[in-house]
């Protein structure tokens, strides 16, 4: 009887545990195939491998000190011969000061010699005169294009590993996408970094030292155009009014009296500006990159940034907090080079803007650049690449395809198209085809816009 | 007795079943927080959706006639007017003629008129005159940079969706970039396409609506150069021999013997080609078009193309293997402006290829464009963005990211960079900076490449 009872309650507690069983391999089955799905072909490290790399490689460059840190002693004899040199150590101060103070107040371990802040290079002093010489030599690559429009080169990029948001690569994708259309249609050439050239100016400082690697490489260009990966151009029919900047070296958009006066971190934005190729622009890289190298310099240079600057808030100094720093200290120095524009969007702030789309396309046309239809809509604090962004991302997400598609509309239109709204990427017809498609003119003619025209030698 | 022996096991019982079902919902948990990993924000549709979303539209387009269709028939009248247009009819013959033999004998009944055959829009007889009067009234926008060197358009394209396997975006992304640095360098302008022009050419034919649409837009345009997206540039410094085809208006990579004496269906490839900007161009993709109508159309145009072509598995029609099948059936209408390349790689198939960049590092140069160094590496089949690959997708990624940044490589020395290996991110500096940069000459001379320079006005 027992062991009857417990006989056939042993049946049932099998049949139970293999019940279970069942489903519970079904689940870690399907956990198994989706995890393999997210993490792709499981050659791309998590995030916190990621960091790991960072931070290892870091330390080896720190430790051993890498190519660049070698060349930069190497050089530094010629730079003591140099007397222009001594001008651009003068420029350094404002940073070097500071960092110093800094190293000696916390005590830092892991430093670079003080007496040395970080260089982005050997100083070179003479470029105006190297590039003048090149440009002469070099007809058929002139600087400008036509009268009054200078050969452009936008800059931007992103991380080579993908986005830790899986969807955040398709973003960057639209994005770039947006940014080939507007220099399509202005004549400007794109470089898109994936590089990081200097491990020690990773994140928000990376694109230092690649603009002077570019300045330097490219003495044809102008001006160059530095464009973060998340901004998107909003007006594709609005030229830059390029002869406005002719007695200036740097363009950001921004107010002189939140720079100057207030010293308030967000009073210009360095998410997009224009740089003139020359030896200004080289020494305000230099004094501009001191307080960039990652770890304690820039953590504490962030604390001297928060200290002296209105609003900001707690953490490592970053590239615009700079800036405004720079400026508001040396004024003098460097003002009447630099042009904060507020005329038009050059950096729209995306939260005042994307609501109000749907009334720009009621009450306005392309080609205005300002609040009216913004040439420039950047979605600052968005990061829709990484995991941990200011802003909720399904807000981010949805607000970057309304804008790219209201910049995309003004492309489509050219082709007789449009999007079915701003929130869908379905498109419809908005023009019948013509057996004389010459004939038909774009609303906005950007078909063939006349500032891009250029008359080209048909000589050899 | 019987009682305490059941109560004892029920109390076991109760114990493996928590046991069972902790491990249960655990595993659910996990499933649930990757999947939403996976979809992203929620706000993209799982491909069910998507399949859904087009459906329908292939649907309703089909059922109550789009702008498109309506348009093609009011202009029905004019091109029976038109004496040209009749030639164009006999063009299309060959698609015509079977696809009614199709839809008799399979008796299709969601068919479109079959004595009115797809067509990409109202037929246009005089292009070359059109085009002609208006490149004269447009001196600064010339169809030639220099003799010898065309204006080309590089087209390309993805998705407006994100992919399905979310590393893929990742992949478009490299791609891109990729082609920007190609093109930056040979002074040819990009197109990149995310828009359904025609949901009845979605997939490869997507690109014909396309490129028609491009050729009319852009007069200026001499010659057009579809990419795939899944193709990369492997030399950047090889210029296309354009003299050479100075006679032709169809350059793809392929071989004549393949594809006009066994008709095999890999006679020549599709995923990179040039198209001049002229009438021919426009009847042939007239005729080109009519199987690719999504549905009974397609599906049928394919069994007709496994049956008539050389080692063709058996799938719907796509656009190469019609183009094999154009070419065999009339190539005494087209063959004479058709050139099949093979003298370099204007498409490379990446499995005969990518094994070997070591051997070409070691042995050649860029610039040669053929097996030594080839120009492009497509990655037939390898679908990164979508789910199905005919290839695993471990070996496809890893792969293009070795092509990647092969070609990245000869980008990277113009600024005296390299990556640390075929498969990996970082870079490494290979040159010592200086300071006198332009005194710098890069290993392939591609800095300030002969063929880009372009005499530009500085009259306005």
């Amino acid at each position: 009887m027992l062991g009857r009872c417990i006989g056939t309650h042993r049946v049932r507690q099998i049949k139970r545990s293999i019940r279970h069983g069942k489903i519970t391999l079904l689940c870690l089955f399907m956990t198994v195939v989706v995890l393999r799905g997210t993490i792709g072909a499981g050659k791309f490290g998590t995030p916190e491998q990621d960091f790991n790399d960072l931070r290892d490689h870091l330390y080896a460059a720190r430790k051993h000190g890498d190519p660049h840190r070698v060349l930069t002693e190497s050089n530094q004899s010629n730079n003591n011969k140099n007397d222009e040199a001594s001008n651009a150590n003068d420029a350094n101060s404002y940073a070097t000061f500071d960092i110093n103070k800094i190293l000696v107040h916390e005590g830092v371990d892991e430093k670079p010699d003080p007496n040395r802040p970080y260089s982005l290079g050997p100083k070179i002093s003479d470029w105006n005169q190297q590039r003048e010489k090149w440009l002469s030599a070099n007809p058929s690559l002139g600087n400008f294009i036509k009268p009054n429009k200078p050969r452009v080169l936008l800059v931007t990029g992103s991380s080579p590993k993908p986005c830790e948001n899986p969807v955040g690569d398709h973003y960057l994708l639209k994005s770039i996408k947006n940014k080939i259309d507007y220099c399509r249609l202005h004549g400007i050439e794109i470089f898109y970094n994936m590089a990081l050239l200097d491990a020690e100016m990773a994140g928000f400082w990376a694109k230092l030292p690649l603009i002077r690697k570019l300045l330097l490489s490219h003495p044809e260009v102008e001006f160059l155009w530095w464009m973060d990966s998340d901004a998107m151009f909003t007006d594709m029919a609005f030229e830059v009014p390029w002869e406005r900047y002719k007695d200036s070296n740097f363009v950001m958009h921004g107010w002189n009296e939140m720079v100057y006066d207030e010293k308030n971190w967000i009073g210009l934005n360095t998410g997009s500006f224009l740089l003139r190729n020359c030896q200004w622009s080289l020494d305000l890289l230099d004094t501009w990159s001191p307080m960039g190298p990652k770890g304690k310099i820039r953590d504490e240079a962030g604390k001297v940034l928060t200290r002296e600057l209105k609003n900001r808030p707690v953490f490592e100094a970053d590239d615009q907090s700079a800036m405004v720093y720079l400026l508001a200290t040396q004024r003098d120095k460097w003002g009447d080079k630099v042009y904060l524009e507020n005329a038009y969007y050059l950096h729209g702030y995306w939260g005042i803007l994307v609501d109000r789309y749907e009334e720009m396309i009621e009450n306005y046309h392309p080609g205005l650049g300002d609040h009216r239809w913004p040439l420039v809509t950047h979605f600052v604090g968005c990061k829709p690449c990484g995991k941990f962004g200011d802003y909720s991302v399904e807000r981010c997400l949805k607000q970057m395809d309304r804008a790219f598609n209201f910049g995309d509309n003004q492309i489509l239109q050219i082709y007789g198209f449009t999007h079915k709204s701003l929130s869908s990427r379905r498109v419809r017809r908005v023009r019948n085809e013509t057996t004389n498609p010459l004939e038909v003119k774009d609303e906005f003619g950007l078909l063939h816009p006349a500032f891009k025209a250029v008359k080209v030698s048909t000589t050899s």
